[in-house]
This record gives structure tokens, C-alpha cells and sequence, in this order.
């Protein structure tokens, strides 16, 4: 499901990334002026086509004719860079649209970033996107380049360098300084760039463009996004499904993981923030992997893009090195990235210490300095652990060892004959340089990441993405039509009960009763122990009013409880509208669930469950999802929280039925995603979840309507 | 308290950092076996003393006279390097002590790390050590340096490139790899180092040693230590608090965080793993600031010693970018390590305002492109930051932007003048080069780190360091003298909480009776209800008996129950012998703790303490420290579990008396402590702690003998 009047992500962009004629509007004689530099970088960096400078005033520019106006143009360009101040920007966009141009790149800063009035001159840029077709890249973006074709639509400053050679990573990036930091980056470790794009305030072209756009590019092996924010969802999770059927890894650097980094990022895009975690869900169906880091970024990338195809095929993970204490850091790191590390047969340990008899033959493998001492040594050893039945990834670390001739002579050839014989697991290495070794071994098909960590963390991002690829595509989640609810009527625990209930989540059966003796009478015919709840659609939390009261015995304590409980509620809401008091069976055991939907701003209607009390409240261990989930995500969810020993019967506690509870936080899910338009939240607390094959039931329910969270 | 009969930490080490003369036992014409590199390092970096190769085949060594013997030698050397076989290693180092020499470098390996013959040769060596006083460092370690002194007793690789430049840095490592790999990092980044100081095995030189030695060297203004493991408690306690004493700070890189690392230390180092959460506390209370890698060690060593006496007064910071997407990145960083985020006051905000009317003036502030159009913007952005009252520390973020002549012409000039302004505050940089730039900034007192991640980090730790400056020395926790326990009369619930009352742990009232009327009558004057429980030496765990009955409300109560537990009991372990059975009252309400102790293999008694129920069980929210603990460590480690707001009133909950719990968790790492030589765990489930004001009492008490657990 995409936004419906807007091109499917991705499509237009071509003239963008392929012109084959530019021109710059504002173009300056001044190389360090924005309208001057790419007038200089596409002739520096040798672009083919046509460069066309357009400044009224001047009769050239940097050495090329300059034009006065776009109708002036030989012709039509496929791509105008708009570099004027952001009050002409809009002509000049109409100007270009009149000429024929169907693709343009607005640097112009001074939009929405600005606020409100930003905002309308902003929305007047994305009007013409609609109203002409052109599509626009910006404004306040540093544009966008294609490293093969020449072509130069920006004015970063990384660029006043070099360009990063042409190779497999597509840089997609809403803001510019951090997707031209990762070129830079790229440039510096002599990493291959395909293109880069940056969309920076999105009027039209959005970050889903450009990962759609590069999911289809040839050029383009792996996909490196970032991400700031989201102004249209459907749109992201279909360019990440075209990546995924392509398939080519994307992978993210989401930014504003926490409160503070959310907070600056809605003051620097304008944009609502959504929930950092439902960002993590999406990534998640979509098999994208997520980084913390520009380092990262580009060190998952360039990993997956020389891995190809042979990404590992687990995380058993085999550690090698020359030094315990190099070997104890990597097994603390590797640890805590979520790698295996399985012990060696007995068979292999035996073929280690042949070799080297003074090693240590677990895992990590230290091999000592004797790995260093001739070829044969690190070949029978590399061979011992790649022939292993436990290992799908072999993690070599080496420090800076190949800076010493000898050993570098050892090492390489080794690698080299090692990697061609076994194709079918990861041969990795952690190594500090040097550039040349390393792209020599790069070239070989091994992975080479500097640092412990960085190496460790790469590894770990590999598996995800190969346990991406395999996964199935996530089927739709069916939703059959539902009638509309009135929301003025879900206001009562019953009411929300019942529409609950409608939508497949088990609730007790309980009944509405308006006196004393009715509710004895409902009590015995529902069974002792009972609970008794006032309900009143003025009181969305009972317990606060003393309207809840719990395991009453037998028809006397209820009676008196009803009398006292009214008494109270009366006492703490005298205004409060009274529409009687629930009568429901007191069930005990079991394990509580707090079990919600809400309404995020980007995500639109998401999930959240967790275990009831100080679980989530305090340890914040909850899981959100957007709505709507299946069951094995319910479950999944689940599985996710620290607490799931305590459902899945830890320390002789009987197992939970987490089928029932999964089956509950679907139907919940699916309830929200259904009734989107009338439902902002619904809170269920406790969901009681009962030993396996007894089922879970909503023991509490509360549904607020839209009208109520404007 | 240092163990006895071994040198004071440090004592007798100046002749391995300071020696003027050096015999190379061992010497080799080949300078790449490790009995040629320290005579050719030697000479090849000018040390200015006497180098003398030992090697009875050979007349000259490397262009050197050799001599036949260590007897041979012109004189006794201050420094003997041993470079020969282990077999031979003895010999040598009894020679060298015949001939006069206080201190030896054992290279050889062969020794502990083979298990327990190679531990009984190195006993040998350490012998030697404690006859002649003469101090070992090794064996199977990569030696020492002092690199201002040239004093080279090294095989280190890492020094067939370059030495570092003389600085401040102190490493001390117990790996060689990693002690070599942070020297190399060092040099890369022109990083200065004073001493390089391997410990290896350490027959008799321990890391304690080489840390205290550190502290008190005048070379040194900050050490960098690394750990694997510590065989000696005492000692490296005492290291620290002399470092502390020196106000050097200290920097730890301990390995072996995970379960996977330290077992591969203790694979690697033949010694037992400490917990690590101990090591933690002991940092903590010594000041010594713990990191995650060697790039992290150098990075806040080096920043530390940047510093010098100007650490951070707070952790208040403001993050200053020039860009929106790196001020997100910035903030989940600097949010993610504990720093605070003030926004500016209104009048900072309006001052940049005023020079930069599209910045973003709260926390990060953002001051976009402008920030290095013109010196005096800067200048005017960074004093109004600066004069801030909220603001401790300022991290200024430029990524590559002092690669660009032009703006590092802008920000060095404005950078300088504020550094010299604004002496009481600290002013960082999170920047990517280039190094000249770097140095430069370095040299005016900026710490500059290259990366997000990594320069918050620092800054953190910058922080830590400066708390513990700040913080008091801790006093040692008074121990009066206990009388001896008899391990076999604690086996009881009973006996354990009667000894536990009196080392000041609060108990109930509570009566051991031998039949139902005594019982009955015992809940009488205890008060109604109450709890039954049976008491047997043989059944530490009554609850899996069926040995507990609770909430008995009266005589009749307490009468069926009596038998009717017994009679399960008797059951369930018909050989156990019973005792009695124990009458308690039953309380209600409060938040039960667990707290207990047990003995670390390293630090020995430790005291835990958690949440009860799956908290401690599931979540493993638990806090320890090695006891005794006083009262505040005890409230810092309530304070540190994750689930502290459930003691501390979350929520509507009654806060919990933090006092009363304090001073049980103090009372029971005292009597560990005590009485370490008969107890070997305590284990008190529940610890209840009871509303403010109305103390806790331990409702279940086990200790375990020490002779239970050999």
C-alpha cells in the first residue's frame, strides 16, 4: 500500500543519476559558492554530457557559455540544479519545468527547517512536483552523484577531494553532511561508491525514492541508507520490500535512537518523531540491518558487498588468533553481538595441536606466534577449523601483523589458497592495515574490518542479513472488513469488552447487573470467587475510585461489597455517571500481560505487550509491533521480552500457553489496524495468561476512542 | 592489607624502567629471534648504557663484544633479559642473582600457560624471586620500556617500525599482545608514552606492581592498564588506591566481561575468573575508570592526560554541530553514556541566535554552515555556549571540515582564543583529522577524538574521572573482632539466623517447638498469624519438602497444620533428621529482597544483593561488591539495580525504608567478612523491607559452611 497520487518510490529518478545533460541554475563563477562547485566538479571530474551554466549576468562561467534564463537552454536538460536563493527557487523550478526538464535538485536552503512559513514555500516546490511530473530532489539537500557517469549534482565539500571510486555501495541519505561523511569515509579505505543522493527536506523525491531507485540500479550492490525520519511509512516498507526482492542488503543508520537524538531530529526536519523501536520492527520484516554508527555503516556494507552472495550460512563462529588476550576480547565481543561460539570437535583440536602443540585448540583458537612461522602451519590450521562441521564463519585476527613483511608473505598466500578451497563459509579478518594487504584480501572475497568490536559487530550484521535472505517473505495480515464502531460507545470496560471479544480476544463471561441482588444472583450463577467493577463511562481508571473489588467468597460478601464499593465511588466521583457494576468470575495463577495498541505519528496504529506490573512500567520491557501482527509475530514479540523465562516456565514455574497469548495480541492487533479511523488506544490489563492449554483471557479492558486524543 | 611476606607493589622496579646497564642472556646474531631484537633495539634507539650480550658460542653479538656467562660480565648488570629456553631459564636467573643483579626479564615461554608442569618450573623461578629479592617480571611476557630512557627490554614487533614519542602514558598490561597493540595505536597517533610494562605470568612481578610502580614515576601522568585476570586481590587494590593517593588517574581495559571471555582467560592464564561485576566495584571504589577496548584506553588516556588537572566539573554538556543529522548522532551518543543535555538558557539561545539566525540554539545546538563562514561567528557561538552557567563541557563536532584550508583557518584561531578564555570548563572536539590540526589543538589543551561513539565516550569517562577525584576516599569498613563460628551448628534456619542476628542482620521473634500444643501456643504469644516451617539440618530447602506453611490464623490453624506438614515432610525425605519446627509471625506487604554473599576466586567474600522473585532470578538485576561494605556502598548498590524504583516508592507504592535494607546488606557483608574462614555463602530469602520507617527483617535465613563447599 503506497499514498495514493504519488509515483511508486523510485520512479523518475533516472534523470537524476543518469543525465546526460546538467544544468546550473545560479551557476557562479565562484568555485566555492553552491552554484559555483558543481560547475567545477563536473568539469574537474570529467562529466560527458553537457554542462550548462544559467546566469543572467554572466556570458561564461568557470570557461562554459552561460545562458540567461532555462528557456534560453540548447535544449532541454534532463537534470537542473537549482542554486539560487530559496525565494526564486520556485521560478526557477517552473522555468525548468516550461523547458522541458524532468528532473531537478533544489540546494536552496531556507524551507521548512525554518518553520511555518518555510513550510508553504516548501509545500509551493511540491505542488509543482505534482502539478508538472518533474520530480525534485530537496530543497536544502547537497543533491546527488553517480560516481561512474561523472555526474556531479551536489556542492559537498568531501568532494573537494576526490571522488571515492566507482564500485557497490549506494549511499541514500536523508542529510547530507552524514551521507557525505560516509563518502568520505568510503574514499579514505578506497571503498567503491555507486551513487549518492541525499534528500534533505523531501517536497517531493523521499528517502523511499532513493532506496527504491538503488534497489533497482545495476551499479548498485548494496543499499546504505539514513535515516532521520519517516514522513511516509508505506512508502519506506515498499522500497524496503523492492531492495529485499532484489535482492540487495540494506543497511540502516536510523538516527534519534533515544529521546534526547529523537527530540534534536524533530527540531531539525520538522518532522514528527516516530517510536525509535517501531523503526526496528519495520527494519525487521523488511530485512534491513540497523547500525549505530557511520563507521558501521560503511563497514556492513563494504562487508556485504565483497560477501556477495557467500554471506555465513549461521553464527557458529569460529575465533582464530596469535594472542590470548587478543582471543579473550574477541570472545567478550563476539559474545555480546549475539555470535555462537562452538568448541571445536575433538577431531579439530587434535589437528591444531599436531601442529602447533602448545596452542589452545578451543574456541578462541590461539594458535601463539607459531602462526606466523611458515605457511604450512596457518594453512593446516585454517584448514583444521574451515573442514569443522561447527564453524559457518572463521574470524581471523591478526592486529597489525601484516605491517611485517615476513609475516604478511605467510599470511596471504595461505588466506588466499584457504578461500578458494572453502566457498562455502565466511573467511573473515580482523586486521589494522596495511591499505594495500587489505585490499588485496578484500579482492580475494574476505571481509577485512580494523578493531575488535567493528570486526565482531560486522560479522554479527553479516549473519542478520543472511538470516534476512532465508527468512520468507512475511505474508500480509489479512483484514477482513469490520463494521465501523460508534467510539462513544466503547467507553465502558463492558463495551470495550465486547468489542474486544467481537475481534477474537477471549474475555470472561461476566454480566451488567444494577443492584445488590442481581449481582449475588449473577455471582452464583457465574461461580465463586467473584470480582465486582463499577462501570461508568466517567471513570476509564476503577481502581483509583476504589471501584474494583476482588475475591468475594459467596453471596454475602458480595452483597456487602456492592453496598461499600458504590459507597466509595460515590464518595471519590460524585459526578461521575454510574451504569451499574460488573459481575465477573475471580480467576487466580497464571501469568499477567499488559497487552496495548496506540497510535504512533509515523507508523500510524502499532502493538505493545508486555509482562503486567513493575515489568513494564519500571524495566520498560515491552515489545511494540505495527499493527497489524500474525501470530508467529505475536509470538516473536513475545519471545523479545527479558521477562519471557517467566511465560516460558522458568525455575518450575508451569509453562505459559503462549499460543493463546499470541492468538490474543494478533487479534488485538488486527482489532486496532481495523478500526484505525475510531480507535486511538485500547489497554488491556491484565491479559491473563494461563497454563499451556488453558487459554488467556482479558481480565480488564479499556478502549479510547479517537474523538478522545485529538 | 597486602598479602604478607611479598614486596610492597612496585617496590624494586626502577631497575627494570631505569637500568644503566642491560645483559641480554641469550643473545642472538639474528635480530628476529627474540634473543637478537633487544640488542638490536637497543642500539638502534640509542640507549645510552652498557648493553651486554651473553651467548657462550659467540665472540660479538649484533657488532657487540659478548661475554661467555652472566660471571663473565664486566660488572653486574642493573637489568638481566632472559632470553633462552625454559629449561634454561632458572640457571640463568640464579647467575644473574649470583652476579649481583636486582632485576630480570624472563621472555621464555613454556611455564604456567602448559598447566601443571609448567606451573611447577615457574614456582621455581618465582622461588628464586622471593630467595634472592632479586624482582622478576615474567616469564612468557613481552618485557619493558621506557621510551625517553631508550631502555628497550623488549621483542616486541610493534618496535620494528618506530618507538612511540615520549609522553605521559603508562601502560601496564598482563598480555603482551595487548600491551604491544596500544604502544603501536600510540604511535600511529602520535600519542606520547612514558613506560611499556608486560607482566605476563608473573612468577613474581604482578600487574599490582607494575600500577603502583606507574603511580609513583614521575614520567607518568596517567596509566593504562589491562587486565586479564589478578592473582592477588590485595595487591591490586593497593596499586590503585597509590595511584589514586598520586592523583594519577587510571584507565582499566579488563577483559573478560562475558561468560565466553573468561573462560578463554582462564584457559589463556591458568587462573581462576574473578566475577566481573566484582572487578567493576573494586574499580569503582578505587577510581579507576573502566573501558571496552584498547582503542577506548587510548582514547581517554590520552584525553585524560589532555586534560591534566582541568577535568570536567559535571557531566552538563553542550553538543555543538554544524550540522542537524551528526547533532542526533551526537545526542543518542552522548544520552547513551550518561551525560545530561541542559538546553542553553534563553540568553545563550538568543546570543546565537543573534549570530546565526537559522540555528538551532537548544541542546545540540545546530549553527549550520554559517558556524564557518567568519572567525568572529564562531567565536561569538562558543562564547555564549561557554558562559552558559549550565554548561560543564562543550563537544564541538566538525567531522572532516579541518581538511578544508579555509575553514580550519576559521576554527583554530577561534578554537585557541576561547581555550584560553574559559580555563574552568572543558572544550573537546569530536573530529576526523587531519593530524597536524590535531596536534595542534592537542597542544592548546583540547582532548580531539576521532568519531560520534568514541568522543562522547571520552567525555564520559573524562567525567568518571573527575567524580572520582571529587569523590572522598573511601574508609576502610571497621571489622571488630567476632568470635569463631562452629560451621556445623549453622546448618539450621535457626542457628543461621540467630548468628545473623547478631552480627546486627534484624530477625523476627520466633520460637522452635516440638510439638502442635507448643506451637499453638507458641503462635499465641507470637501473635496470630504466623508461619510454620521445619527445621532440619538436612534440608536446606524446606519448600521443595513441603516444609513451609504460611498465613495460619489461628490456634486450630496452626494445630492441622503442624501435622499436616510433617506428615509431607516425612514423606518427601524420610531420612532427614527434624529438629523441630519454627514458629514465626506472618507479615504482610513490603518489597522482598534477596541478599546474600559468596566467595569470589578472586576477591573472596562478596555480598549480593536483588530483587526478589524473578528480578534477581530472570532479569539478573543483582548488585555486588566485595565485603565488607559500609552503609553507603550498601545504598549505592540498592540504588544501582535496575528495579530500584520499586523500592523507592514508584509508581504510588510506599517508598521502601532504604536505610533499614542499607544497614542489612551492610551487617551481612560484614559477618561474611568475619567469618570467612567458616562461611562460605549466605543466602537470606527474603530480606523484607518494609514500608519507611519500619525497618527489614530477614524472613528466611540459610548460611552454608565453608566446609559444605571445598
Amino acid at each position: 500500500m503506497v499514498t495514493a497520487g504519488r509515483a511508486a518510490p523510485g520512479a523518475g529518478l533516472d534523470a537524476i543519476l543518469r543525465p546526460r545533460s546538467i544544468a546550473v541554475i545560479g551557476a557562479s563563477q565562484d568555485a566555492t559558492k553552491i552554484g559555483g562547485r558543481p560547475v567545477q566538479l563536473l568539469q574537474r571530474f570529467g562529466f560527458p554530457g553537457a554542462i550548462w551554466p544559467v546566469n543572467p549576468r554572466a556570458a561564461e562561467v568557470q570557461g562554459l557559455p552561460a545562458f540567461a534564463s532555462a528557456a534560453a537552454l540548447p535544449d532541454a536538460p534532463d537534470l537542473a540544479i537549482i542554486a539560487v536563493a530559496a525565494e526564486h527557487a520556485a521560478a526557477a523550478l517552473e522555468d525548468c519545468a516550461a523547458r522541458g526538464t524532468r528532473a531537478a535538485v533544489v540546494f536552496s536552503s531556507g524551507f521548512a527547517e525554518l518553520g511555518a512559513e518555510g513550510e508553504a514555500a516548501q509545500a509551493a516546490l511540491g505542488a509543482i512536483a505534482t502539478r508538472t511530473g518533474m520530480r525534485i530532489l530537496g530543497p536544502n539537500c547537497l543533491g546527488a552523484v553517480s560516481v561512474a557517469e561523472r555526474s556531479i549534482a551536489t556542492f559537498s565539500i568531501v568532494l573537494e577531494g576526490a571522488l571515492p571510486p566507482a564500485g557497490p555501495l549506494g549511499i541514500a541519505s536523508q542529510s547530507g553532511n552524514l551521507g557525505s561523511y560516509t563518502m568520505l569515509l568510503a574514499r579514505e579505505r578506497g571503498i567503491g561508491v555507486s551513487r549518492f543522493l541525499t534528500t534533505g527536506n523531501e517536497c517531493d523525491v523521499d528517502i523511499a525514492d532513493a532506496i527504491a531507485w538503488l534497489a533497482q540500479d545495476d551499479a548498485t550492490k548494496v543499499v546504505l541508507a539514513v535515516l532521520e525520519t519517516c514522513r511516509d511509512a508505506p512508502r519506506l516498507v515498499r522500497a524496503l520490500e523492492l531492495a529485499r526482492e532484489a535482492g540487495k542488503p540494506v543497511v540502516v543508520l536510523k538516527i534519534g535512537a533515544t529521546a534526547a537524538g529523537q527530540a534534536a531530529a524533530a527540531s531539525h526536519t520538522g518532522a514528527l518523531a516516530g517510536s525509535d523501536a517501531v523503526f526496528d520492527a519495520v527494519f525487521a520484516r523488511t530485512g534491513a540491518v540497523r547500525v549505530r554508527s557511520v563507521e558501521a555503516l560503511l563497514d556492513l556494507g563494504h562487508a556485504a558487498a565483497v560477501c556477495g552472495e557467500a554471506l555465513p550460512r549461521g553464527r557458529r563462529t569460529m575465533l582464530l588468533t596469535a594472542s590470548g588476550g587478543f582471543g579473550v576480547l574477541l570472545a567478550d565481543a563476539a559474545t555480546a553481538v549475539g555470535l555462537e561460539l562452538p568448541a571445536p570437535e575433538p577431531a579439530t583440536q587434535r589437528r591444531i595441536l599436531s601442529v602447533v602443540p602448545f596452542a589452545s585448540a578451543r574456541n578462541p583458537v590461539d594458535a601463539t606466534a607459531q602462526m606466523g612461522a611458515r605457511p604450512e602451519v596457518l594453512v593446516e590450521i585454517l584448514a583444521a577449523i574451515l573442514d569443522d562441521p561447527n564453524c559457518d564463519a572463521l574470524l581471523l585476527q591478526l592486529a597489525a601483523s601484516l605491517y611485517v613483511p615476513r609475516l604478511r608473505g605467510v599470511f596471504l598466500p595461505a588466506l588466499k589458497a584457504m578461500r578458494e578451497k572453502h566457498t562455502e563459509k565466511l573467511l573473515m579478518l580482523s586486521v589494522h592495515g596495511p591499505a594495500d594487504a587489505v585490499a588485496e584480501l578484500t579482492a580475494l572475497g574476505m571481509p577485512v574490518v580494523d578493531g575488535v568490536d567493528a570486526s565482531t559487530a560486522t560479522l554479527a550484521g553479516l549473519c542478520a542479513l543472511a538470516e534476512a535472505r532465508r527468512a520468507p517473505l512475511p505474508a500480509a495480515v489479512a483484514l477482513p472488513p469490520a463494521a465501523p464502531l460508534d467510539p462513544a460507545a466503547l467507553r465502558t470496560e463492558a463495551a470495550a469488552k465486547q468489542a474486544l471479544a467481537a475481534a477474537g480476544v477471549p474475555v470472561l463471561p461476566e454480566r451488567v447487573v444494577r443492584n445488590a441482588e442481581e449481582a449475588a444472583a449473577a455471582a452464583a450463577a457465574l461461580g465463586f470467587p467473584v470480582v465486582l467493577k463499577v462501570v461508568s463511562p466517567d471513570l476509564p481508571h476503577k481502581t483509583e475510585v476504589g471501584g474494583v473489588m476482588l475475591d468475594l467468597g459467596d453471596a454475602g460478601a458480595v452483597t456487602a461489597a456492592h453496598a461499600a464499593m458504590l459507597a466509595r465511588v460515590r464518595a471519590a466521583a460524585p459526578q461521575a455517571r454510574l451504569d451499574g457494576v460488573l459481575v465477573a468470575p475471580m480467576l487466580r495463577g497464571g501469568v499477567e500481560l499488559i497487552l496495548g495498541t496506540k497510535r504512533d505519528p509515523v507508523f500510524g496504529p502499532v502493538v505493545l505487550v508486555g509482562l503486567g506490573g513493575i515489568f513494564a512500567e519500571i524495566m520498560q520491557d515491552v515489545a511494540i509491533r505495527p499493527a497489524p501482527v500474525d501470530e508467529a509475530e505475536a509470538l516473536a514479540m513475545l519471545r523479545s521480552l527479558r521477562a519471557f523465562p517467566v511465560l516460558d516456565g522458568a525455575r518450575g514455574r508451569p509453562r505459559a500457553d503462549l499460543a493463546a497469548a499470541a492468538r490474543a495480541v494478533a487479534a488485538v492487533s488486527r482489532f486496532a489496524a481495523q478500526q484505525a479511523a475510531a480507535v486511538a488506544e485500547v489497554d488491556i490489563n491484565p491479559l491473563l495468561v494461563r497454563a499451556e492449554g488453558e487459554g488467556a483471557v482479558a481480565l480488564d479492558a479499556l478502549i479510547i476512542p479517537r474523538e478522545d486524543r485529538p
